[in-house]
């Protein structure tokens, strides 16, 4: 640790884009107005490389018409198809169609590139069986083992109106307009059998999911996410990532399971805490991401080392050592989390923090058991509060274009 | 009108990338990277030609200490000048610093460049005069007669909490997270001398400010601003953007008034009116941005041409003629906002919208007389909501490092 804030100490005329060789910067990505393909075996948007900006939307299913509710899905698919090869919502688009009639694209992204859009669809808890215990659309005996509702953490502090939901999408994009073009059309064409329930904006990406990536900073300032599964491990992803045969019903098979924390930050507090604080707290140094054993983000922290009073060099009780796969029976996610500032908090405060989503191929033996542990001990606690949780279902990917969202669960 | 629609009915497989030529793509801006100068004569951040992104601050002074105040606008102000250069905030930067103590950057802009962020800075009406008459800094006597508070308007639906405030700070960037960390390091070096009364976070721009921009779309899915001033236009600007000397105290001569608006927009209904509606309600057509009378976005409009019927074909209370300089005494404005999206509003909608921010020279001969205009009479009220306003004197530049925000007031 002396050595890292001996190197620090001398580099006065820090500047953001010299403090961290090899730290992400704002990524002009090349190909910002290609179009990522939206058939293919697995659902885009998952090992998609993380683009920058999301907008997330949980939709409540306000009918109970079955037949109402596919004619739905069938309409989004065709839509998602479209909107993500940078094309309108609609075969009339914005502007195309009858002077009579509503347009068939709400028009704010007209002219913009596809910027790397993806849509991931995911079917909640309450879809099978809702609040009131009704099986509104005949699938209850469809919903996986592994779409069991959360267990409540210690510390949650849970808002109703901001959790949960009965489908889910992820809009990612480069271009934020481009994300919240796609969910307002998906809201727009739902519109009498969906309503929104939540929408959450992401501003900057915390998470990679390619190697091809550098390792984001979420607002306590520190590299996130750094042992996050990446696309370029496929025995990986199918051990802790992908739904294997046999893991539950079928059409679950090659899909993900989506948990979702909205993680407010009281950034305020942690500000006014000494660095040597917040590194502990984190496990690992502030400037380069390396754990507190170690020099490099990616070196392997050694939970055994001590310093030279017998105590751990990365304590008990920090947020490396609680979330790490050795703690937690081998357990790993594939992170996608987003930075997020929704205003003030009516405080005096920023209302900011982390939007976290993870994918995995079994909440009840990945995220649990690491929320658990973190939730009863992480040092982090007193400086975050999980406000909202939800939890989706995530198919696979469609293969042919007469395929729709949500067809294996409902056909 | 016939030929727009004609046009674009023939156009079945649009694409966001051709439907509109010469309409702005998301602009990877070859100097992303880039940083703009922060002292000169004019704040920048006004007629720099507008950045992509928004994060808008703000405070209540909660101290009643001129010499606090004061210096925390020198802290502010050493900070500004770093950060829009791309550097930390303070000389020892996220991760230089002693070990013992918080550090002067909160770090999550590490590795990222400048980002073309501008900081703006402007003082509220209660600066001068706090809501109980006070006048806690000695500097009622330099209220300028342009700071008046604004009248109420019909239809306003302000809600207090997100209105108003002592100083104001706008950030603009081409990386939202760049504009978030410079809002949260002024927030976090102002800490018991201001807090956040409200912020808002704008994801897309839609205004230009330069004839090297194209127009974009609000959330209506329209072009905007099209007949905004532009920084190209030096004696426009004199006559209608910056303060002059005489208009009022010497220490604004030079700066500009800020109003900004929080806009809702009731998207979901607007969506479900027929393309020639929604056409009417703006006064022009969608594809082209054209006035009704016209085929090109900058064609001036007919507003005395009538149709068949002896109509007006740029209807009276559309918002093209109401809100058009000739029905304003000739005021126009610098128009610099943001397309927001708050999340939902609880009843089953995306909490969308436009926030509205426009300088000028005197917002009682500009904004007001057109917003009154507007209020009483705009087709599109049935879509829109004003929920919030504030107002802010915006002084002129910083010429030398000695000089800080504000000490033409405070001094």
């Amino acid at each position: 640790m002396a050595g890292v804030a001996a190197a620090g100490a001398g580099a006065l005329a820090l500047t953001h884009g010299q403090a961290t060789p090899g730290t992400v910067a704002t990524e002009l990505v090349s190909d910002a107005g290609g179009a990522i393909p939206f058939y293919g075996a697995r659902q885009a948007g998952i090992v998609t490389p993380a683009q920058d900006r999301l907008h997330f939307c949980a939709f409540d299913v306000i009918t109970d018409d079955k037949a109402a509710l596919v004619d739905m899905l069938q309409d989004w698919t065709a839509a998602a198809a479209r909107m993500t090869q940078g094309r309108d919502a609609g075969t009339f688009g914005a502007v195309g169609g009858s002077l009579e009639a509503p347009p068939d694209d709400t028009g704010e992204a007209l002219g913009l590139p596809a910027s790397g859009l993806t849509l991931t669809i995911g079917f909640g808890p309450t879809l099978f069986r809702n609040a009131q215990g009704k099986d509104r659309f005949g699938i209850a005996a469809k919903r996986p083992a592994a779409l069991a509702d959360l267990p409540k953490f210690p510390r949650d502090a849970l808002e109703d109106a901001i959790s949960g939901g009965d489908i889910g999408v992820q809009a990612c994009a480069h271009d934020p307009q481009v994300a919240v073009h796609a969910i307002r059309n998906l809201a727009r064409i739902g519109m009498g059998k969906v309503s929104v329930r939540w929408s959450q904006l992401g501003f900057g990406r915390t998470s990679s999911t390619s190697t091809s990536q550098a390792t984001p900073r979420n607002l306590f300032g520190f590299k996130d996410g750094t042992r996050n599964l990446k696309a370029e491990e496929p025995q990986l992803l199918d051990e802790h990532l992908w739904v294997q045969q046999g893991d539950g019903p079928e059409w679950m098979t090659g899909g993900s399971y989506l948990v979702t924390r909205k993680i407010r930050m009281l950034v305020e507090t942690w500000d006014r805490s000494p660095l040597a604080e917040q590194q502990t707290i984190i496990g690992r140094d502030k400037s380069e991401g390396a754990p507190l054993t170690g020099k490099q983000e990616h070196d392997e922290p050694d939970f055994a080392a001590q310093d030279g009073e017998g105590q751990p060099v990365i304590p008990m009780d920090s947020h490396l050592r609680l979330a790490h796969p050795d703690q937690n029976g081998g357990a790993r996610l594939l992170r996608r989390g987003y930075n997020f500032v929704d205003g003030s908090d009516g405080l005096g405060r920023l209302n900011a923090g982390l939007f976290f989503m993870a994918y995995q191929r079994n909440p009840h033996k990945q995220f649990v058991p690491v929320q658990n542990n973190l939730a009863k001990m992480d040092a982090l606690n007193e400086y975050i509060r999980h406000v909202s949780s939800a939890m989706f279902a995530c198919p696979p990917g469609l293969l042919a274009a007469d395929d729709y969202w949500g067809r294996s669960l409902f056909a």
